[in-house]
C-alpha cells in the first residue's frame, strides 16, 4: 500500500523533528469513503523505524480489517471523527514540547488564538497574515469515546479551526490530503514555538479575553 | 539546469534547520542579465522534497517564460527588485522562528542594529566585527506590488544593508553568488538566535534611539 | 553479538540527539541471568561512532569476561545494581542539558514530581496522564561503590521509578527490554524538556513539599 | 592525507551542530613537530561541505607550504601559538551561538568559571566533577598579531586552561589528538549551553568575584 510508505516516511520526517518521541503520536489517511476505510498507524510503535506493515486498515468503528496482530492506536475514533465532520483525507497527531507548553498555558481560555503571522497563509483556504485562527484546546482524557465526542463537538462549534490541542498530550490536525496535513503539522508546530518563545521575551501577553495578542 | 539542482540543494539545507517549514520560503538566482532571466522556486513545494522541475524560469515581470505548469512564488517581484537594486545573482527568502522572533520585536523601530559579533564578517565587504549592520524591517503586506515598492524604497535608502526583514514573515537576504546568498542566510539567521537568546538572558536591551545594544 | 550493534544504533540515536555528547553515556543489555552476562559500552568511547567492538561483555562483579583490551564503563556496578534490582534488560544512561538542568533545580526537594501528561504512558504500565511519576535525584559521586550502593538503596525506596537522576550528571533508566529502556530515555527526556521550558515561561512553580506543581 | 579528511569529517559533524554556519570556524592538526607543520583548513570555506583539498599545510610563521591557490584561515597565528604554548596536536575554532552568548555575559569578569558538572571529566586530566575549570574570555580584535599573542599570554597564565573565548566570536580548544580536541569542544559546548540556560532559569548567578556559581 503506497499510503502505508508515505506514513512511514512522514513518521520518520516528525521523529527527525522531535514530534513523535517514544512511540507517541499517530497518523491516517483515507483509503475509502463509502465504507469508511482508513490506513492507520498501529499502537505504541517506535516512529524512528515506522514500516508500512505497522500501518493497518480499520473501518468506520475503528475495528481493523486488514490481517493483522496488531492494535490500532487507541485514539482510532478521534480519527474517524475528524475524517467524518471534516471530509478530511488524512489526520495526523503529533506530540511537541511546544505544543504541549501551549496547550497547558492556554487551557484556561479554552484555546489560542494566532494571528498576524504570514506562515497562517500555509493553512488551507488562509490568504492573508490578518487571518485570526482559533485552535481549541479540549482537556485530556483516557475515556477515549469521550474524548473523541467532545473532539466532534468541539469540530462542530468551530468549523473553521485546523487544528484542535489536547491539553498536554499534542496537536491533532488534518487535510483534505495527506501533503495538506503534513504542511498543517509544520505550520501549526512552527507557530506554536514562535508563541512559546514569543512569550519568553515577554513579547506576548494574555489579555482578558483569552485572546493572545501582541501589543 | 544545474542552478535548479543548486537550489534544491539549498531548499533542503534549510528545510533541515527548520527555516522553510510548510511550504514557506522561495528561493532564486540569476540565469541571464539582459533580459532579465530568474530561476525561481515555484509556489507552495514542499521544501524538503524540492526538485529541479519546480524552479521556472521568470522575466522582469516576473511571468514564466519556461514551458510550465507550476505558478512562481507569489512574492518573485520582490526577488525582481533586489535582484535589480543590488546587482544580485541569488536572492533567498527564509521564515524562521528568531527572525519572526525580531522583526516583531524591534519593529517598533524600523529595524535592528547588529553591531560586535565576528559573525558580522561573515556578510560581503565586512571586515571587522565593529562593523554596524542595520537590518530594516518592513510591515507584512499582502499587495505584492505595494510589498515590492516598498521593498525597494527600503533598499535604496539603506543601501549597506545586507538583509531585510518582513515584519512576522521572514528575512529577504541576496548575494553575488547562489554561494554569498547562502552565507548571508546563515551569518544573518546565527544572529538573530543570538540577539533573540540575548534578550532572554537579559544582555541586550533596545535603546531609546531605536538601537540595540549591550549594557 | 546482535544487541552490540543494537547498541551501537541507540547510541548513533541518542548522539544525533545530543544526549550523549563528548563521549559521556554508558548503555547495557542482559545477555544471561545466570550467571548474569552484561553488554556494556567500553569506557570513553566516541558515542557519534560506537562500534560493536566497542561493546564489552561482564560478569555480576563489573568484570570484563569477554577478550578485550578496552576497560567497561567505570559506572558499570550502577548498571549491575539496577539490572539486579529491577529484573531490566537493559539499562541507559545519558547526559542531556535538561536532565541536567532539572537535576540540578530540583536537587534540594531529593527528586521530581511530574504528573498530568500524556506522554508519561510510554513508561511501562502506566495507563494513564494522571499517573505521579516520582524521579528521584541522587548526589554525584566519584566514588563508584558508594554512588551505586546509594543508587541501589533509592531503587528500593522508590519501587515505582522509571528512572534516577544524578545530580548534574545525567539519567538512568532502564526497561524490561532495550527498546522499553529506549523509549524510557525518549519520553523521559521529552518530559525534561517540557518542565524545563514550563519553568522559562513561569508556568511551573516549585511548592513547599517539594512537588513540581502547575498552577 | 588522512588527517585532511578527518577534519572535513569534523567539519560536517560540527556543521550538522550548527558550531560553525556561514564559513565561520577553523580547523588544524599538527602533521609534523620539527620543523611544524600544520594541516589546517582554507580561509572561508563552507562547513557543509568541506573537501580535503581545502585543507593546507603551513609551517611555524603561518605560511603556506603546499602547492595551494587558496588562503589560510587569518586566524592561523592562534592555531601556531596554541600548538607551541600547549604542544597541541590539533587546534579546534568554532563559533556557536552559546559561546557567543557566554563570551558576552562573562566577558565582564575576563572568563568562566565552570565546577561541579559531571561532563568536565571529559576535559583531558580531569578526573571528578569537583575539579573547577576557568575559562578565559579575550577581546575580540582583528589585529592577527595583537590577538596572538594576547591569546598566548593568556595560555601562559592560565596553565589548566583547556579551551579560551574569543568575545563575541567563540571558542578555541585543543587536545593531544584530534579526537580529544573534537571531545573538547563537545563538552565545552554542553557546558556552555547548560550554563546558559541555567541563567535563563535563574539557577545559576555570577557572584562578586566573577565566579559562576550555583546558590
Amino acid at each position: 500500500m503506497a499510503l502505508a510508505r508515505e506514513l512511514a516516511a512522514i513518521s520518520r520526517r516528525f521523529y527527525d523533528r522531535s514530534w513523535v518521541l517514544g512511540t507517541s503520536g499517530n497518523f491516517s489517511a483515507v483509503l475509502r469513503r463509502r465504507p469508511l476505510r482508513l490506513a492507520i498507524t498501529a499502537s505504541a510503535q517506535d516512529k524512528a523505524r515506522l514500516r508500512p506493515s505497522q500501518v493497518l486498515q480499520v473501518d468506520e468503528r475503528g475495528k481493523v480489517v486488514s490481517r493483522a496482530t496488531l492494535r490500532p492506536s487507541a485514539e482510532v475514533m478521534l480519527h474517524v471523527e475528524i475524517v467524518r465532520r471534516r471530509s478530511a483525507g488524512a489526520v495526523l497527531h503529533t506530540h511537541s514540547v511546544w505544543s504541549t507548553l501551549l496547550s497547558d498555558m492556554y487551557a484556561p481560555n479554552g484555546g489560542l488564538e494566532i494571528s498576524g503571522y504570514e506562515m497562517l497563509k500555509g493553512l488551507s483556504g488562509v490568504t492573508s497574515h490578518e487571518h485570526r485562527e482559533w485552535i481549541p484546546i479540549v482537556d485530556n482524557d483516557q475515556d477515549m469515546d469521550r474524548l473523541a465526542r467532545r473532539v466532534g463537538e468541539t469540530l462542530e462549534r468551530r468549523p473553521d479551526a485546523h487544528g484542535i490541542l489536547l491539553r498536554r498530550h499534542g496537536l491533532y490536525t488534518w487535510g483534505d490530503t495527506l501533503a495538506d496535513a503534513t504542511r498543517h503539522v509544520e505550520i501549526l508546530e512552527f507557530l506554536f514555538e514562535t508563541i512559546g518563545r514569543s512569550a519568553s521575551l515577554g513579547i506576548r501577553e494574555v489579555n482578558d479575553h483569552g485572546t493572545a495578542t501582541n501589543p
